[in-house]
């Protein structure tokens, strides 16, 4: 082949984006056995295994792309690669019972730091009820690679959904937006600081819930349990990984329907407000585009929400509208603007 | 922490070997959910469902470690990656059904390349009747990751582990041993003639065979399919991916037995021996300790051995002992020596 030629045959990754490149990629495939419910597009994919349902769920997480290990303790890096794929689970309303775990590390980690991230790991498995059962342990060149992947299980009729929202739904969504986000720019700030004078002390004073959202996020395992007690029906769900924005989208292409968010009632913490107005940030927007949350996203009739008990961690943020509607946010002043997809791509590789 | 006291608390990870840092790092973890049948130390994890098990095996490649780009087609690569995990699955005398692809491909790779690796990874899962249900797809800084995910099912009562092999059980082996291995050595060294000299035309001829052994392996659902129409009871299986010697040593350990291996049995195709004579290498020690041969290696009793049929592609290469009487190979010449046990280890990380 020609160089011109192999040129004109070349497109690049970041052409496609990276949910372009996954239907590209995987579009074709189709399934073929009973058991396969769902496959590629939603939080996990499930099995039908005759009495229960279940639910795997996979990430891969690549240092440099997805960890510093600059300011990552190796026990929260295993706690939170645990959580990343739990949240995933509880997404689709199903509890994680079991998990693979695979590394590669190259001769740079010792087996004290090694330790280290099995403890977070442990301490996950622990705090969540769930077992390691499996996983791949190997060298790599460079770099520390993590592979997870999530089992769950839930009964039929209780799995939820990307795709089953319905006009009228509100809108909801659990704890606070944004922090991880600005927790990461702050670490990110203060790394910047220690490579220009490695003597200067770091400067996260008051700043530990933020930190903490990025470092040590949770999955929402209680939220799913609020459910399960107070008998409450959800329509769609997904968690947010990517930020609100992107999340909103998948539910309202899946569901085939809008959705209408009000500004005002997106939750923010003061901590998160504080530090965005800090960097110059609006905090709006780290709310709606910060990722790395984890908090749950989800949709029900009116009559459902009315049966969230009040000491529920979850708010109103808006509703489902018809398709032709579009997908809107409403601010403070009353304006309406389209809704911009936006979300953390790590699909810009370079070498 | 004072330097040196740093240095005291360091463990290089070749120190512990790849399951000895397994065995370190997972031992203390136990299992909590009453659906985890196995967890940690064979093939795939096993789940109990109700009705049906589910079997889970997880692999990570990376390449630079366990592929090399210069001479591993990339649809080559996308097949031989869902084959070692569905190798695993077969292993537990179960049926893969679904796997997981998760990918990491820094901006190196285009659009096009990665089509060709999922038009492997489409045939593997044509031919063997697997959905892809899911993954996940990241950039990387440098270098493919791959993480393949395989979820089969099983009776309950079909299972097979590494644990139950009986004194007096035939060992045996599917197809033949050591081709994937010389296959590597022939394009290694090709690597190197066309690194010296890039236009000097690589030298393959009639070494088809065992080149295919190395890039296109197939996993062995033939024998899987085999057993369950000749209604054969299969005591202990293990896929051998690092090579028989470690294989059978786990089998070994595991089902806390001695095995006995006759030199004369071991299964190595013409092709694979002249190629070893021709480097220089023993045909038996290529047998014994080249991996990724993906043939399957498992123990029964003589009765069940005579239920095979005579056109079964596999062969009878020792028994089960007694754990007193070791691990053992008889040679040619009829003298006994120790079995030990290498196997490729990719634990030796470089950074």
């Amino acid at each position: 082949m020609s160089k011109e030629k192999e040129k004109i045959d070349r497109t690049e990754i970041s052409e496609l984006g990276e949910f372009g490149l996954i239907e590209h990629l995987t579009g074709t495939f189709g399934l073929k056995n009973d058991s396969t419910v769902r496959g590629v597009g939603d939080d996990a994919a499930v099995i039908d295994n005759g009495s229960k349902m279940t639910v795997v769920s996979t990430d891969l997480l690549l240092e440099g792309v997805h960890f510093d290990l600059v300011y990552t303790p190796l026990k929260h890096l295993g706690y939170k690669a645990v959580m990343v794929n739990l949240s995933d689970i509880y997404a689709m309303n199903a509890h994680p019972k079991q998990i693979t775990v695979s590394i590669g590390v190259s001769n740079r980690l010792s087996v004290e730091a090694l330790t280290e991230f099995y403890s977070g790991v442990k301490l996950a498995c622990e705090l969540y009820g769930v077992d390691l059962v499996g996983g791949d342990t190997t060298t790599s060149l460079k770099g520390f690679t993590i592979s997870i992947t999530a089992i769950g299980e839930a009964e039929k009729k209780s799995l939820c959904y990307r795709q089953n929202a319905k006009e009228g739904d509100i809108i909801c969504v659990s704890g606070d937006l944004g922090g991880a986000y600005l927790g990461l720019q702050i670490l990110e700030r203060e790394k910047e600081v220690f490579l220009a004078s490695p003597d200067a002390q770091p400067n996260l004073q008051g700043q530990d819930y933020i930190i903490g959202r990025f470092l040590k996020p949770e999955a929402r395992k209680d939220i799913i349990e609020m459910f399960a007690e107070c008998n409450i029906k959800v329509n769609a769900m997904i968690d947010i990984s990517d930020g609100l924005s992107s999340e909103l989208f998948h539910i309202s292409q899946q569901s085939e329907l809008g959705v209408l968010i009000h500004e005002e009632k997106l939750p923010i913490s003061d901590e998160a407000s504080q530090m965005a107005l800090s960097f110059g940030l609006d905090p709006m927007v780290c709310a709606l585009n910060g990722g790395e949350d984890y908090e749950l996203l989800f949709t029900m009739s009116p009559e459902e929400f009315k049966k969230l008990p009040p000491t529920a961690d979850v708010r109103d943020i808006g509703e489902i509208t018809s398709e032709e509607e579009g997908r809107k946010i409403q601010t403070r002043t009353g304006k309406v603007h389209e809704l911009l997809a936006q979300g953390w791509t790590h699909l810009q590789g370079q070498e």
